[in-house]
């Protein structure tokens, strides 16, 4: 199909003046709302770049990147995604040799004009009048506060989630990002208190990276709804995102701010009476971790100034983040402004109300809960072993005649457990096929905080294809069956089998 | 029942010369062998004591430390259990006072001399000569070597496992055990190398302790072939013991005897380019463990020297044995006689042989295995999530009329995780209750490394009974539902929900 579509280039290229600049004029035009209703899902699917517009329907499956990812951009314009897969402009390529013979149409002037010069007018009273820009690419749950889910279709590939396609999870307005100037302090218990910004944090330690995968625990919530009806944002399996964290390891700036002996600050603070390190946020969020996670030589807890070699972006937590890895991505606090040993878990929800608890699956309804004293419960901390598809997408129409899929996913083990194998069946769970696993396998013993990727290719049957998966990681810990297994009414920690049901179709 | 027994026993206790002792004249005499077949299994339940006979038929439910217990010594001696309940011989109760009622017959005089004074008569080049006795309530797979479960019934109650009931797993003959003379050596690649004895490692450094549970990775392999067949030992759930372990850590023995600066021996390791430590044992078996997990603060490894409160037996590795909680019992290597930081992993079949490799689910013959390089693949080290019935047992009868079934077992959460809860179904997974959890509730965060026992009572509806139980801990550890999720070709790590069908029965 690509080769039909370039040799369809070849012939219609003549309609493009030299240099690669259309005349917009020989084609007809498109209001933003029109090209929007081409989106691929019932006919065509056209796409804008600049004011030009494409439609794209036949290239789609001979999209060098897949179709899963082209598809993003449906009924709208490819720039966003060009911004990260930056191959598309580089000079090397014609794009323009490539897009011209696809090209149907010009954006509207006015529509054109709007969006770029786009600026949400917002009142000076609205406490979302700061917020940053966000991807299109993201599933936005809730803009305000804003919770948007990565485009499934790229999570793993590339193996970094570029940052703009990170899950967005906030709590409440994006505080403002005084960058270096940034003060926080450390402190204990027992008075001491060491303030220090992040300038300081930069000059006084070497930095060091970590990269992590961060799991909102709600995380494929949405899939556990069609067991049962649970309370909170119905994410899909996008509520997880990779990157490379740079800082400064919270055990060397707690031992240098506090402790004479520096060699041991895990004893050190556990003799000073200390149990949890507390993060505060300038959101008035706050959440803690267990002393032995924050500042044990293995838990590799960080400082984090840096997001894939950028400044860590304000939705994300700039300029400066816990890195909790393994652990939920609640306990990852954004701009942090307090550190604190303390004998205590953090006040608040985040730690202490019903929102990040462990409970029961027999508490069923709102009743079951009336009376519980949910700070009696323990918090969630480490996920269990998850694994997920980036293809295909539940619903993916597959060709009537196809004897085999390719599937594509990711694979996280449990609190740094290395990923042992993912198994793939194409008949819910009957036969088996194990994957290849891909990036990710080089991660030390029992610190393999970030995903492994894979792909298999899965023999299917005649008639209907439903997709599982399954993740088994090197402490023996395996993904159970259904969300019955694992339900909850908080929809928390979800690690069944991924389900994706194909449609058998004579039009693909 | 109870009552009515001891109403029997307060008319027959007239039989009863005054001052408890027995005549044994006046009742018939039984050989073992006729008293062996009364094992209640069909029929009537004796117990022997002494030279005395009984008929506990009616006693065994009103037995106050349960009827799964006193029926580990139907058709033979309480004796071996006396040992390990010892209430039965406080001087405050008189248990002549029970037993005598119930008495109907005097064990044959020469089968009473062969018991008393039976010693196994052995060739002096059988290398089993000096096998060492062993309680008759464990259930033995192999002889010689010894691979032997504890009695699942005593699982969790008492909590601390008695030494005697501890589950066997042995590869050798037994070592003969040179107590505090036993001499055993640190070394490291490079050729370091500092030999101390047991006596050395008492005097020199302080004794700490460690309670844990000890599973072999193959415990419950024999459900797992219920699915499919496997290889090796077909565990029930029996090969699992806790103790209290006393000895000292591992980390400071290594950084005293090989490291300047004792405060960071995994650093220091890690320099040297040690990535594993090698356990060698007497009998010639090795295995290792990651220098993270040996060395480290959290690891909690241990070079114990008592179990119990006593000298380790030599069944269970007397007098040097590691402990390297949260990992398979083969990591815990008995009878140690050198440590070696290494580079590589341990040597020989239990490090890299097929046994204790973590392997795919299709691998379901032992063709699949021809050609595979095992030595390439994961070795087993932390086991998962797991629990198990302690009672009833499968098959157990229930009576016809009954609208509940107390349940009772233990839970181990994976590497040290906290259980968070333990559900019961008696209807094979369709409703569930919660247990209440017992003892093992307090132990520190991450840091569980023993059971937590726990008991519910569960509603049951007419007609069979199928009680599963699934256990998650805090790590969001979850038990598959089937073997078949968990299977593999040798039968390691079985988690999958236990299982135990109860009869209907009027005659309970």
């Amino acid at each position: 199909m690509l080769l039909s579509a370039l040799r369809r280039g070849a012939i219609r290229a003549t309609c493009v003046v030299a240099g690669g600049v259309s005349l917009s004029e020989e084609y007809p035009v498109f209001t933003r709302e029109e090209i929007s209703k081409r989106d691929g899902k019932r006919g065509a699917t056209w796409v804008t770049y600049k004011d030009q517009v494409y439609d794209i329907t036949e290239f789609v499956n001979a999209h060098p990147g897949g179709a899963q990812k082209i598809k993003l951009a449906a009924g709208a314009s490819v720039e966003p995604f060009w911004r990260i897969y930056k191959q598309h402009l580089d000079p090397a390529v014609d794009i323009q040799e490539i897009l011209a013979p696809m090209r149907v149409g010009t954006l509207d002037a006015s529509d054109f004009a709007k969006e770029t010069t786009m600026t949400k007018e917002k009142k000076e009273d609205d406490p979302y009048r700061d917020e940053p820009e966000r991807h299109p690419a993201l599933t936005v749950h809730t803009a305000e506060p804003c919770n948007a889910e990565a485009p499934v279709a790229m999570l793993g590939d590339p193996y970094i989630t570029p940052t703009e396609l990170w899950y967005v999870r906030n709590h409440h307005p994006v505080p403002l990002d005084d960058g270096d100037a940034h003060k926080f302090s450390v402190t204990t218990d027992n008075g001491a208190e060491v303030s220090l910004s992040v300038a300081d944090l930069k000059k006084n330690y070497s930095k060091t990276t970590v990269t992590a995968t961060m799991q909102c625990s709600g995380n494929r919530r949405g899939h556990m709804n069609q067991y049962g009806k649970t309370s909170g944002t119905a994410w899909g399996s996008g509520a997880a995102s990779t990157a490379e964290w740079a800082g400064v390891p919270l055990r060397v700036v707690v031992a240098d701010l506090l402790f004479k002996d520096k060699s041991a600050p895990l004893t050190a603070a556990k003799a000073l009476g200390a149990k949890h390190v507390i993060f505060e946020a300038k959101d008035d969020m706050q959440a803690s971790v267990p002393v032995e996670k924050a500042l044990s030589e293995l838990g590799d807890c960080m400082l984090a100034y840096e997001m894939n070699g950028q400044p860590i972006p304000r939705d994300h937590g700039g300029p400066l983040r816990a890195i909790v890895p393994g652990y939920a991505g609640v306990r990852n606090v954004k701009w942090v402004q307090r550190v604190k040993l303390s004998s205590d878990e953090a006040e608040g929800a985040w730690q202490r109300g019903m929102n990040y608890k462990a409970m029961p699956s027999h508490w069923r309804t709102k009743q079951d809960l009336q009376g519980v004293d949910f700070s009696a419960l323990p918090s969630i901390h480490e996920l269990p072993v998850q694994c997920a598809f980036s293809s295909p997408a539940p619903g993916d129409a597959l060709p009537i005649d196809e004897d085999s899929v390719e599937v594509k996913g990711w694979a996280l083990g449990s609190a740094g457990r290395s990923i042992h194998r993912v198994e793939v069946s194409a008949d819910g769970g009957e036969t088996w096929v194990e994957a290849d696993l891909e990036e990710g396998l080089d991660q030390p013993y029992g610190r393999a905080w970030a995903w492994t990727t894979w792909s298999a290719e899965v023999p299917v049957g005649e008639g209907p294809v439903e997709l599982v998966a399954r993740a088994h990681d090197l402490g023996g810990g395996a993904m159970p069956r259904t969300p019955a297994d694992v339900w909850n009414i908080r929809g928390l920690n979800n690690n069944s089998w991924p389900v994706a049901r194909l449609e058998r179709s004579n039009n693909v």
